[in-house]
C-alpha cells in the first residue's frame, strides 16, 4: 500500500557540525535500509531546498507510523502524507 | 528530469454527464500516451480525493509546460509542479 | 484500517429543492449502508456547521477511494482525510 | 457530549531525555485514567506524525476545558476543537 | 453553556432583491425570537463587514447545531464556532 | 464603544514556575480591575486552549489601545481585534 | 477616530459595462462626497490592482460601519478595517 | 511616491529591558527624523498591536529599500509594502 | 524602476472560444507592445501553469497602475506585485 | 534552463556581528562568482525587505539544487523555487 510522504528538514543551524553529520548520517543509513527492504520506494530531492518527496510501500497505516516515526531525522522535519492507490488511467504494473 | 506534478480536478458538477465523459476520455488517452511515451513516469490516485500526484520526465521547463498545458483537463484543475533531483541517499538507479 | 475523514458541503443554495432532497436521500440511504456493512464506523455532525467527522474501516487505500468516491455528494464536498494506527496509549481494544 | 480534540506535539528536540520521558510517562497515565472513566472515549494516532485524533464525551464545556488543560503535555501542543453532535444519517446508537 | 459564533454573509448581489430582503427579514425575526428565548444572548454587528460576532447559551452542542442551521441565511453564511467556558479571572456572574 | 479582542497566551514552558505565577496574578489583577471599572464588559475561556474572547467597552481606538498594551501578559500574547457596534437585529439594550 | 480600510473590488468581469459604469459613478460620487465632509480622509490606489488603501475619520464603530456598508460597491468587495491611533513617535497633528 | 508599509515588532520578552528601551530610543529618533525631513509621511499605531501603519514617500524603490533596511527595529519586525498611487476618486491634492 | 509582477490567468473555461481568442489577442498585442517600449522587460511562462513572472520597468508607481489596469486580461489575473531595487551584490549593469 | 529563485533572508538578531558579517561576505562572493559563471542571471533586492528576487540560468533540477544548497545563507533562508520557460507573447531573445 503507497503513501506519498513529503518532508522538509528544519535542522537549527546552531546545532554542532559534528553533531548534525551523525543525524544525517544514520538518516542515510536508515534510509537505504528501507530501501533495500522496498519499504521506500522512492526518495527524490525537492530541488532548491532541504525537502524530499518520497514513496512509501507499507502493510498498512500501522507500519507507516512505525517507519516514519522511526526516522533519525524525525523530531526535526515537517511531514506531509497522502494515502495513493491505483489511478484508473495508470498502465504501470507497479503503480500500485 | 524529474517533476512531481499534483492535480486536483474541480470540474462543476452541473456540467452536462456526456460533456464531462468526453473530456475524461480525452485525458485518459492523452495521459496513457504520455505513459507510453516514457513522459508521464508515474500515476497516482490520491485516496478520498479527486487528485493525482505523478512523476513527470522531461527534457526540460518547456517540454514540462506543453505538455501540462496539453492536459484536456487542464481549464479545470488546480496544478502544482516541484522539480525533483536525484537524493543523494537513493540507492534506486532510476530515481533521477 | 482506520481513517479519518471530515466532509463539508457545500451544496449551493440555488439547487432546486427537490433535486437536492434527491441527492440527500441517496447520500444518507449509502452513508447507513456503509455503516451496517462496518465500512463507515462513526459518523459525527460537527455543531454549526453542514459538516461531519466520520472515522472509516477499511481494507486499505483503494478501497477507502472507491468509498468516498462513491458518496452522492462528492461533487459537491470539500474533503480531508487522516490515516490513523493504534495509539500506545489507548486502552480501548477497537480503537485499531 | 462530544468533542473531537486534534492535539499535535512540539517538543523541542533539545529537550533532555529523561525530562521528556516523565512528561511521557504522566500524559500515558492521565489519557489512560480518563479512558478508564469514559471521558477519553477514543484515541488514535494520525499515522506519519507525532500528533493524535480524539474524542473526548464531557458534561460540558467547562470540564472539556478541565481535562484538555490538563493534559502534562498540553504546554507543548498546538490543540483544535470541534463540537460534535449525533448526525442525523448515523445508525450507531452511541454517536452522540 | 455558551459558544462564540462568528457569521459572515455571503449573498450573491444578483440575488433579486426582494428575495434578499424576504430572506433577512425572516433572519431577523429568527435572530428576535431565539434572543427572547434567551438562546442568543448577544449579537454585535462588526464594523465596516457584513458579519456578526455572537454569543449562544445552549443547552448542548446538539440545540446549538439545531438552532444554527436553522437560520434563514444559514446556506449563505461562513460561519466559526468556538465552545466557551468560565475563564477564571472573571468577576462577572453570568460569563457562565 | 465595543471591541471583540482575542487573546492567545503563548508562554513558553521553559519559563520558571515563579515567573510565569507572578505574571500571571499581575494579569487576574489587571483584568479584574478593568472589569470593575466596566472597560472589559466580558471575559470567557476558548474551551480547550489557553485562550480567551473578551468585549472591551472604551471611550476610543486610543483608549483600547492603552489597556491593551498594558496587560502584563501582552508581550506573550496573539491578540485579535474586531470593531463592534449595533446589529440591527439586536433586542437587547446593552448590546452598543 | 481613524480607521484604516483596505477594499479589492471583485466586479464580474461578465457585468454588463453600462451596468458596472453606472455602480462606479455612484461609487465615485459617493467617496468624494465622504471626502469633502472629511469621513474619508485619504484615499490611495494600490499600484498594480483593483484595490485601494483609506483612511476614515468617524465619531465611533457605528459611523464606520454605516459608512461602508453605504458604499455602492460594497456587496463586490472584500473589505478590511483595522482601527488606529496616535502613534507615540508621530511628529504631525493630524495623525490622530 | 508614495508606499504603505505595515511593520509588526517581535521583540522577544526576554530581551533585557535597557537593551530594549536603547533600540526604541534609537527606532524613535529614526523615525522623527524621516517624518521631518518629509520621507516618512503619516504613522498611526494599529490600536490593540505593538504594530503600525504608516506612508512612506520617497524618490523611488531604492531610496524605500534604505529607509527601511534603516530602522534600528528592522530585524525584529515582520514589514509589508504596498506601492500607492493617485485614487481617481481622490479629491486631495497631496493623496499622490 | 523595476517591478516583478506575477499574474496568474483565471478565464472561466466556458468562456466562448472566439471570445477568450480575441482577449489573448489582445493581450499579446499589448504584451509586445510594451516590451518593444521597454516597459515589460521580461516575461517569461511559469512552466506546469496559466501564469507568468514578469519585470517591468516603469517610471513610478503610477505608470505600473495604469500599465498594468491596462492588460486586457486585468478582470480574469491574480496580480501579485513586488517593487524591486539595486542587490548590492549584482554585478549586472541592468539590474536596475 | 531557467527558474525563479526567492530568497527571504532570517538571521537571528542575536548573532554575533562578526559571525553574521563573515556569512554576508561569503555570500556575496558565492553569488558573484555565480553571475560571473552566467549561472546566476539576475538579482534584485525586493524593496522594503531583507529578501531577493533572482534568476538561475542551469542545466538542469540537479544543478539548480547544487547551486542554491550551496549558498552560504542557506541554513538561514526560506526560499521558493519556480521553473520557467519561454512565454509565447515574449520578444526577447534572452527570455529563455
Amino acid at each position: 500500500m503507497l503513501f506519498q510522504v513529503e518532508m522538509t528538514v528544519k535542522l537549527p543551524p546552531t546545532m554542532p557540525a559534528d553533531e548534525a553529520a551523525a543525524i544525517k548520517a544514520r538518516e542515510k543509513a536508515y534510509a537505504q535500509e528501507l530501501q533495500r527492504r522496498g519499504k521506500w520506494r522512492h526518495l527524490w530531492r525537492v530541488a532548491g531546498s532541504y525537502a524530499n518527496v518520497s514513496i512509501f510501500d507499507v502493510r498498512d497505516n500501522a507500519e507507516l507510523q512505525e517507519l516514519v516515526a522511526g526516522l533519525p531525522l524525525f523530531p526535526w522535519m515537517e511531514i506531509g502524507v497522502k494515502p495513493l492507490c491505483r489511478h484508473p488511467s495508470s498502465i504501470r504494473d507497479d503503480d500500485s
